[in-house]
This record gives structure tokens, C-alpha cells and sequence, in this order.
């Protein structure tokens, strides 16, 4: 939530016009990260201030106003060096109007101004404080107090560097942040930090760097003697020779020919830097990116980046890596498709392939998970199992456990990373804790990973992020490789973490004889979810149809119980989120404990009924539905004529073994909520009040 | 679901109007079971046939009919021996009518008539063997296909007594059921038995008897010689003395002077029998009853009982006790009271003292728990705590979860009890399983109660019902003494299995130094509960208000995290069950991560935020649900004027302990519920599609 865009180039000529579309593009890119309001700051025409522009709404309505402003921003002028930052939001703290729109600035006089992805949760301590101190405030937000912060900081010191400016800052503030701060006072230079929201630098140099690594510079080291510690650290683009050859002092070359060591070439010095809350902002710029970690504070001047930490803990590395992106550009548009999550949808066939690719051997029976193959009898001794994750990702969890308890004998617990964290669950040494989370970056479920490594449990990460916060601390894990997933509301997600659950599930087993058979109805039915997934999505029209019986509902209950009771929760989140129909998963057993009183011939029912152990009490209930006038559609087998009696209409899907029924069942619900929003004119890929990659608590 | 009254008489004269008056009265009892139909059975008033009376809707429809039909059933005609029985039923196959309605009949005739409660799961092969047989049907419940079976039974064999022949039906029959038959056949005589679904028999004399145990025959006994064994185990009130003195032969006698053994007195000879769902049909008429088992089969004939089994397992007893139950005629009467519910609401300051009621002592700081506490020392070996229960029993698990992890430091998983069936969960030895039911007879509930029994693990029963079945068999429990709960929506009992559970959690840490602190603030807390809850009471009129705000809206979203997310599922139920709006509680922690979508200036929210260690995030979900137009009513702590702010309207209670907090914001949303359906000129206590004690699955 909320999207970071940052621009600085360094001795690249560009005109004001392609730096102003570099920022507006890198919105757009963010938008499903928050779209309550957007803005830029740059340089104004004249060079002396800053022009910034701030509109309510979608990245589309800033465009059209800078575009109105074309003749004032001086389109047509090149700069040489600049530095521009921009934001789209998703609105925490403060109704979504341009007044709480990004970049807040210090003063009238713009001598800072930021852009901010998180919340401070201190903000009231340090408003009052500021406010003690004469600071007025224009803003309802929690970032405005950093803006008026760093101008305080900086009229106490003010021989102090940026980057000093923001240490210091940053160090007062309680709460997750990525930050970007451009400063009247500091041209061509920009600071970030980021501590619980993610943040990346990414590099585009006309030739190849000399190292993969950015050396950190530690605030004891750099306090000696600043000025050799930097020329020692910096990241170099103009390719001089390192004055010390060890590796912490090692300078990032170009890899220029030898030659080029003493006579540095014009080209070697050109570069351009991109600040950006994830990957698929930059990845048409540059796939070169290094992942900020927690306090770090990354400043660009003079074209040099230099990483910055206050102070050095054991086992802190002595540089970050520039991490080489693979991800292709076509991978994050939306081709022929109306929006990203129908193009999202309909990828499930493949995306599921992709999460099985390498791993599962159908020949042979085998699966390899080489992210935790080494863990597994580590695992196996483990006193329980417990899957803790938000939303979605939460429901990919409750979607696997009957089958986790089944193939590992083991206690298996979900959890709501939020819940979770707030009842100071307890933990254990001998807890094998697993972490869901798409971006990798979801804040509750981040911190609930950090409470049970504190504790000593062992950290499996599932994630779709390589590179990712959760990634990146966990012992071990599992990438579901389902490719970049840009529709706020997740879909091929959840089938790939289903499908790596469920792998895991199967590594679990492996040495069981009991179990055998089962596991070889389970690969078989691993391998024929592609076809069977095409077969489910030729539904789209149908469901169509019948969205259009339900669009005007205000709302939806979604019944299932047993292995598609996971199938309800997932489906009803994804009415709620793109339709804002209240629609609710509600488990079939529960049903005469009280939700069977909203049943009547006008509330809209719709029950997962296949021919699963629970096959017979899913009956039960509908009977009770109907025996109360309900109409329940029913999402069920294909072929099964008796089930089909009892419905007003139906949506057959291909049979599959038990535990992978829910991933052919859930697309229809997918596709339901997909259809029912574009009929009540909801944008399924902006839905309100929401934003992917949840990375406040 | 579903309610069984039948009523025997035996040389006590009574005029036809009083035996049918008893019925409705015992079916009015009965009416929160289910209240979709009625009917009666009794004799035509020319004692050749049957009268069946049956009625869609409430049984005062059923009133209504029997006085219209005043003259053909000859009210004034007296009966010194009459069998009639009755049913309010709960429609779960086949929708609510006449038809459908019982007593079901085997034939035209009316040969065998029964009414039942429960499912009978393998119906459709049972009704394919009868439809091939001949038999036709005249509705579409699972009941009548008993019927038919009787009669295809005894033409099979038209020697077997009365009692012979349900025990031949009942060992075709597979599901839940509580059976009560009567037959133009065998007139004076009712048999009844049981299988999941409760029933009881109740006994009324004018002199006591002289012991409180009837014999159970068992098949293989009553076959070497019936008459003998019939002799000697029959339950006889007509006082001659036993002609074998051994325990298992005692027949039991009034306790009339040693005269009378060889004079019996016809007073002695005068007994009124009762078969009912439960006491509180029969405490108006007596309080001696038999709580029947599984699968045993009562039979009266000549006014003499007799309980059956057809084999019998090591450890079965001899015989079953005739219990007293301790319930007044006024803890089952609405007195001042619109309905049963509002009653129940608020008794509350008296009802969790009386579940504390010589257990804590607030003096001592002590807590026994009489029911478990032998097993404490087991309870604290084991490796993990589950709390298994349906609907707002496992509202009370969800409330209690986090204090029970912090008193025990046990791993706690709290399970929907069909979840867990469903799931087929991995239960170990060393578990400790709780299971809690108001009624003790949730079907759900009973079972898991058996498969984990079954897997070794220790019982802790949690129930309002003493004599209830999982009363019977638990190995250990906590009864929460909340008194007769008679409104369908349960208030009173989810108060009062929060306390047992806190309870609970203080007995097991009254061993650890480190939380003396935390156990007196509870103990301290539990103290001021009384005082408290009279406080939240007279919100009454503020709630009534607010009521006509909300009443006409479609949905409400009710929010909370931490402590009180259990009082915001509790409140969201308690409102759809009462009132049909869709209402749903939701993790205030989850709310970026989908529901926030729902949330506009048009939808209705309450929000609890009360001072707790969540009460930071909580600040934050409000905020940004303010930021999005959402106008909060909010359940927060009285004078805390900083959180009131952000409020459209309040609702204020006192400060409690954190960890019972949720004591005190559930009730408000009680009233609430209340309000709202009275409203919409609901039933409150008789909320459509829904009875108490679910015994079906």
C-alpha cells in the first residue's frame, strides 16, 4: 500500500516532459499499491524551487493536470542532473484529498519534501512536539511530521550532510516506512530509508559494473573519518581505480577496459537511479536493483550511491547485492486482457505449471523442493506445524491443512498473522512456522515471522517475490513462481501457494508406505489440474450470465464445508473486495448454529457441493437451504445429476482427487467476482480502499 | 431441533381436553427446538383409531385447531389409560407444512404413528427397499419412512410385542434420532428410544419409590425366558413385592408401609409417565426422570416401565438412576420479561455469579473447580489444549483463547466441532480436548467429543445441562451453572462459559510466581463482573436508540481485534440470528486486507476499542475506516474522551481486566440484537430457520 517513485539522473540530458513521464509511469506501475491520490515533486522551471504537483484520485487524473500545466513545467527544457520523486496512495491517516496527498513538504518553501509508504505510529508524540516548536501543519497525516522534522533537524545542524539530516530523522520515528526525500537545499541529491515497508534502488548504467556488491557503510566506521570511509564505499560509476583493493573497500567499476583507468571515459560516468517500492515499476528501465534492508539509508550524490547504517551488529554484512531482476516486461501488462486480474485468471493453467516445473517428477513420483530439502528432517522431528498469513494467502492455508494434518501427522495450526501477534501466542523451539504472503512484504505476516524466529522456531518463507523481506529472513522456503501479480485481488497466488502447500505435503510423506497410494492419486491429480483448469476457465461465459442475476444483490453467501469450506472464505473475499456486495464464506456445518436464518427465497446462496467424504453432509445442508426456500447455485461436479436436482442453476467443474478440488472450484468464484464488478462498474483492478502488498499492520 | 412430548396415563383419569392440553403445553416448552410445525396423536374419541392433528407455523396454531375441533374430539370424555403423543418440529427435510408435519404415520390406517427428532442419514436406501415392497409415501421427511418400516416389521412377524418391533427398526436406522411411537395396535402401550438425539422419560406418583434405579434388560437376558426376565426386572408401581431380592431383580416399588406389600392400595397402582426432548417440558408435572442412552429402548405397558438393550458391552451398568432434577417452574417462565431472551440477557449479574458461586473465593484468592480438579495434574502434562464447540460455544473458546495460552503456556487451538470432523484431525494421547455445548447435546460436539475419546485423549466437558450427554461422557468437567436457557439465541450461557474457561485458566496457573500479579487483577475482576454488567445494562435505552438507526439497513459489520474479536463474531451473530440483516464480524487486523472495500459513509459499523495492548492498532483500523467516510459507532471504555472522537455515536462500559473485557462489550451488542429484531417485528425468541440445541449434524 502506497507506491514510492523516485528518478535521479545523473549526466543523462533528459527533458523535463521525459522525466515527468519516467515518474507518472512508475505511478502507474504502483497503482495497485494505492490509489487514493498521487503526486510529484521536481525541480520548478526555473530551477530555484520546487514544482509540486498533488491531485486527488488515480495516477490518470495527475497526468492530465501536469499535462495541463505543460507550458508552467517547461516541458521542452533538458536537464543534465535531477532528482523527482512521486507517490500514489492508499489512504491511512486523513481522507484521500490532494491537502493529504504526497510529497509533504517542511515549509512553504519546500526546503524538504518526501514521499512516505507505512505509518507512524509516534506521529501525535512528535506533532505536539513540532508544534511546541512554532511548526504549523497543512496536512491530516502522519508524514507530514517527518517533512517538519527534518527541517527541524536540520536549523539545529545545519553543517550537516542529507544524509546525516535523515539518520537522524529517521531514528525519532516509531512505526514502518519507506521514505524518498528530495531537498531545495541538496540539488541533484536524494536520500531513502525504509524500515518495515519495502523499498529498492535500481541501477541503469550504459556499461556493465565492475561489482555486484554496494558496500555498507557502518556510522562508527564512517564517524572516524568520513571523508576516506566514503572514498572508500562509494559507489563509483566513473570508474576510476579503487584507492584500496581489500573488498570492503573495493569501488563499484564499470567494467571498462583497462585502459579506461586512466582515462575515464564520458559514457562511464552517465547514470540513472531509480527508488521504487517493488521491481515492476523499474524492470523496464533496468533490471539491476539492490533490496534496501530495515534502516537503511541510501543517498545519491554526485551521482554516487552510498548505503549507509548507523551502527553494525554481528553478522551484518559488509555489502548489499545488486540482485539481477528476471522478470520480463510483458510479464506486467495486461496484453489483450481488460484488466490485470483477468489476465491473471486465465494464466492460472500456466501459472500452475510454473509453480511444478523443476520440482515434481510425474514419471518418477518425486518432488523436490530445493528451497527446503535440507529442512525436511528438521521438520519431520517438529512438535507442530503452524501456517500464519493474511488474507488470501491465509486461505491458501486453510485451503491445505486437512491435507497437511493428513500427509505429516502432525498438529497443523492457521493463523491470522494479525491475531496471531495479538495474543502473544505462544511459541516454541521445537515450531515449525511457515509464512504466506504474495509480495513478501505483508507487515503482520513479516512481524509474526520475526516473533517466532525470535523465539527459535524454525522460518519457512512461501512467496511470490524473490528478494522480498520474508524471502530474504526466513530459514528456508518456497518460491511459487507464479509470476508477477498485479490484480489487487489475488488469484493465480492462491492457486500456486495451494499447489506449494500441497508439494510440501507430498515431500512430507514421501517415506510413508501407508501412504503411497494416496500420494499417487495426488501427483496424478497435480498433473492434470493445467487441463482441467482450461476446462473451468470456459466457464467465463456462463458465469457471466449469472452474474448478471446477482449483480444487483446486496448480498452473497458462499457455503461449503470440509476441503471447500477454503473455496468459500477465498471467494467471498473476492466478491467483497471487487464488487462491495457484503458476501460471506460460511461453513456448511455452522449453518443451523445461526447463518441459516438469512436464508429465504431472495438472499442469493451459492454451495460448493463435490463428491468428497463430506459429500453427504454437504446434502444435509442443502437440503436445509432448500427446505427454506433458498435457491442455492451450486458449484459441483460435472455430471453429477443427483447433486444437480437441488440447484437453480450450476457450474460443473472436472473431478479431482479431494484435496486439489478447491483449486478448480475457487476459479469460478474468481471469475464470478470478476464479472459481477465490471457490471456494477467497479475497477477490479483499483478496488476502493484497497491496495496489494499490505505493508502497514 | 425438534421437540418429543408424549404422555401416558395410567389408571389417573383424565378428560381428553387435559391430555391434549398437556401436550401443547409440553410442546410450548419444547418451542425453542422448532417451531416450523406441530402435531398430536391421541385416540379418536371412539377409541377405535387415532386422531392425528397436525398445523404449519407455532404451536398455537396447533392450539388454535385442537379448540376448533372441540366437539369431534370429545374433550369432556374421561380416560383412565391413554397414550398421546406430540412433536414441534425443525424442518430439515422437506419444507415446513402440514405433510410434513408429525406424528408420520406407516398407513391410512394409522397401525404405528411416531414423532422424531433428528436425521435418519440412510433414508433414501430404507424408503427404495419399502417403495419396492409397495409402500407408498405421503411426504417427504426422513421420519416416515420408520413408519412404514414398523408396519412392514410387524407383518413380518405378527407375534413380536410392541417393544420387540422398534427394536427391530432401530437396527436398520443409521443418523441421529430420538423416537417416541404409539400404535392402534397396542393401546395404553408407548415405546420410545434414542440414538445422538436426547429424551427422557419422566415419572410421576403419588408415593415415592422405593429405589431410584430401573434395571436395564439386556437382548441376550430377556431371550433364554422373557416372562422371567420380565418378572424380575419390570418396573412396577403397582407394589407387590420383588420375587427376586438381588440388585439387577429389585423391582421398584412406592415406598408404601410393609402393610401395604400384601394389601396394594389402588393409589399405588395410579403413575403418569413423560417422554420428552428435555426437563423443561416435564418440571411442571414432576422432577423424577430417566436420561435414556443410546440405543436403549423404553416401553411401557400396564402402566409398568421397562428399559431394553439388544447387547450388552463390559463396564454397561446395571441399571439406570432415576435423577432429580433441581430446575424451578419460574427459571422457565418469561415473567416480567417480552420473551425468554430478554429475560436471559438480563439475568446476567446474577447468572456469573452463580457460575462462580462456591468456586472462587475472593478472599483467599483461591479457585476450585470441583468438577476437574483431580485432573489438573493430568491437564498440565498434556501437550496441547483444544477447545472443540459450534456457534456461539465456540465464541466463548475464541474469547478465552489468548488467556488460556497465557495461563497455561500450552499450545490452544480452538475448533468448530465440524471443522474438525470434516478434517479428520490428528488427535494424540496426551491432548486435552474441551468441549462445550449449552445443552450438552450438540450434535457436532457429541461426536468430536466421541472420535477424540476414542484417540485416547482426556474430555473435559463444558455444559449448562447436568445429566446432558456430554455431561455422561466426559471424563472430567465444568458445569457453568448459568440456570435454563430458553431463548434460542444463546446470552447468558456464552457469559457464563466465558467465566468457566477463565476459571479454568486460573486454576491451572495458580502454581507460577511470575503470574500472581495477572491472576489477582482477574480474580479482581471476576469480583467487580456483578456490579459491572448491571452498569452495561442500562445502556438498555441508548442500545433501544441506536436500534431505530440501524434496524432498516441491510448489513452491519461489527470490528474488533485482540480481546474483544470473539465479542464481535458473538454480536454479528447474535444480530443475524435475531434480526436476518447480514451481519459479520470481522478482525479488525484483516480489514486491508479485503472487508475494507465494504466500508462507505452508507454502511453501518461498530467498532470495539477499549484500553488493551491492541489498542494502538485498533486506533488505526478506526482511522482508516474514518478515512474512508465510515461513521463508527463505537463500543469503547466509559470517559475515555480521546478514542470517543472519532465516534458517531458511543456506547461506553466500564474498565475490566483486558482478558474480560469481552464480558462486558458483548452485552451491549445483545441489546442490540434484541432491539433491532424487535424492530423488524421479529421473534426473538423463536428466530426463523433456527432452534437451540442442534442434535442433527
Amino acid at each position: 500500500m502506497c507506491g514510492i517513485f523516485a528518478y535521479l539522473n545523473h549526466l543523462t540530458p533528459k527533458t523535463r516532459k521525459e522525466v515527468l513521464d519516467f515518474l507518472v509511469n512508475g505511478l502507474k506501475r504502483l497503482e495497485y499499491r494505492g490509489y487514493d491520490s498521487a503526486g510529484v515533486a521536481v525541480d520548478s522551471a526555473d530551477g530555484n524551487n520546487m514544482a509540486i504537483i498533488k491531485k486527488s484520485g488515480k495516477v490518470q487524473a495527475l497526468e492530465d493536470e501536469i499535462n495541463s500545466l505543460a507550458s508552467s513545467l517547461a516541458f521542452d527544457t533538458i536537464m543534465d542532473c535531477h532528482v523527482g520523486i512521486a507517490h500514489t496512495r492508499w489512504a491511512t491517516h486523513g481522507v484521500p484529498n490532494a491537502q493529504n496527498a504526497h510529497p509533504q513538504r517542511s515549509d512553504t518553501e519546500n526546503t524538504f519534501c518526501l514521499v512516505h509508504n507505512g505509518i507512524i505510529t509516534n506521529y501525535k508524540d512528535i506533532k505536539l512536539f513540532l508544534a511546541k516548536k512554532g511548526y504549523t501543519f497543512e496536512s491530516d497525516t502522519d508524514t507530514e511530521i517527518i517533512a517538519k522534522l527534518m527541517l527541524h533537524i536540520y536549523k539545529s545542524h545545519p553543517q550537516n550532510t542529507f544524509q546525516e539530516i535523515v539518520e537522524q530523522c529517521i531514528q525519532q520515528l516509531e512505526g514502518a516506512f519507506a521514505v524518498c526525500f528530495k531537498s531545495k537545499l541538496f540539488p541533484g541529491e536524494c536520500v531513502a530509508s525504509r524500515r518495515g515497508s519495502p523499498l529498492l534502488v535500481a541501477i541503469k548504467t550504459k556499461t556493465r559494473l565492475a561489482t555486484d556488491h554496494i558496500p555498507i557503510l557502518y556510522g562508527k566506521e564512517s564517524r572516524t573519518d568520513p571523508a576516506e570511509a566514503k572514498a572508500k564505499t562509494d559507489f563509483r560509476p566513473h570508474g576510476g581505480p579503487a584507492t584500496n583493493e581489500t573488498l570492503t573497500a573495493a569501488s563499484l567499476m564499470p567494467r571498462t577496459p583497462s585502459t579506461a583507468e586512466f582515462q575515464p571515459m564520458e559514457e562511464d560516468k552517465q547514470v540513472e537511479y531509480f527508488f521504487a517500492s517493488d521491481a515492476s515499476a523499474v524492470i523496464e528501465h533496468t533490471n539491476r536493483v539492490i533490496f534496501l534492508e530495515d534502516d537503511d539509508v541510501a543517498a545519491v550524490k554526485d551521482g554516487t550511491l552510498t548505503i549507509h547504517r548507523i551502527r553494525r551488529n554481528l553478522d551484518d554484512p559488509h555489502a548489499r547485492e545488486i540482485t539481477t531482476i528476471k522478470m520480463e516486461i510483458q510479464q506486467i501488462m495486461k496484453g489483450n486482457y481488460n484488466s490485470f486480474m483477468q489476465k491473471e485468471i486465465f494464466e492460472q493453467p500456466e501459472s500452475v505449471v510454473n509453480t511444478m516445473r523443476g520440482r515434481m517428477n510425474f514419471e518418477g513420483q518425486s518432488i523436490i523442493l530445493g528451497g527446503i530439502k535440507d529442512y525436511i528432517p528438521e521438520i519431520k522431528r517438529c512438535r507442530r506445524l503452524m501456517l500464519i498469513a493474511c488474507g488470501t494467502s491465509y486461505h491458501s492455508a486453510v485451503a491445505t491443512r486437512q491435507l497437511l494434518e493428513e500427509l505429516t501427522e502432525l498438529p497443523v495450526m492457521v493463523e491470522l498473522a494479525s491475531d496471531f501477534l495479538d495474543r502473544n501466542t505462544p511459541v516454541f523451539r521445537d515450531d515449525v512456522c511457515f509464512f504466506i504472503s504474495q509480495s513478501g512484504e505483508t507487515a503482520d505476516t513479516l512481524m509474526a515471522l520475526r516473533y517466532c524466529k525470535n523465539r527459535g522456531a524454525l522460518i519457512v518463507g512461501v512467496t511470490n517475490t524473490v528478494g522480498s523481506s520474508i524471502c530474504r529472513e526466513s530459514h528456508c522456503g518456497v518460491h511459487i513462481n507464479a509470476g508477477p501479480e498485479i490484480g489487487v485481488a489475488s488469484t493465480k497466488a492462491y492457486t500456486s501457494q495451494f499447489i506449494s502447500l500441497v508439494m510440501f505435503g507430498l515431500v512430507m510423506s514421501e517415506d510413508r508406505i501407508s501412504l503411497q497410494q494416496r500420494r499417487k492419486d495426488i501427483i496424478q491429480g497435480l498433473r492434470q489440474l493445467e487441463e482441467q483448469i482450461r476446462e473451468v476457465l470456459k466457464l467465463d461465459s456462463k458465469v457471466q450470465e449469472l452474474a448478471k442475476d446477482l449483480y444487483k444483490h446486496k448480498s452473497l453467501l458462499i457455503m461449503g464445508r470440509g476441503y471447500n469450506f477454503a473455496t468459500c472464505l477465498e471467494g467471498a473475499l473476492k466478491v467483497k473486495e471487487l464488487t462491495y456486495m457484503h458476501s460471506e464464506g460460511i461453513m456448511a456445518g455452522e449453518l443451523k448454529h445461526g447463518p441459516l436464518a438469512l436464508v429465504d427465497e431472495t438472499m442469493p446462496v451459492i454451495m460448493i457441493v463435490t463428491r468428497d467424504p463430506v459429500y453427504n453432509k454437504c446434502m444435509n445442508a442443502l437440503q436445509q437451504v432448500t427446505a427454506r426456500e433458498g435457491r442455492p447455485i451450486l458449484i459441483c461436479e460435472k455430471g453429477d445429476k443427483e447433486t444437480q436436482e437441488f440447484a437453480s442453476s450450476i457450474l460443473e467443474v472436472p473431478h479431482s482427487v479431494d484435496c486439489l478440488q478447491g483449486i478448480l472450484t475457487v476459479i469460478p468464484l474468481q471469475l464470478l467476482s470478476y464479472h459481477i464488478a465490471v457490471l456494477r462498474g467497479c475497477n477490479v483492478d483499483c478496488p476502493r480502499n484497497l491496495a496489494k502488498s499490505v505493508t502497514v499492520e
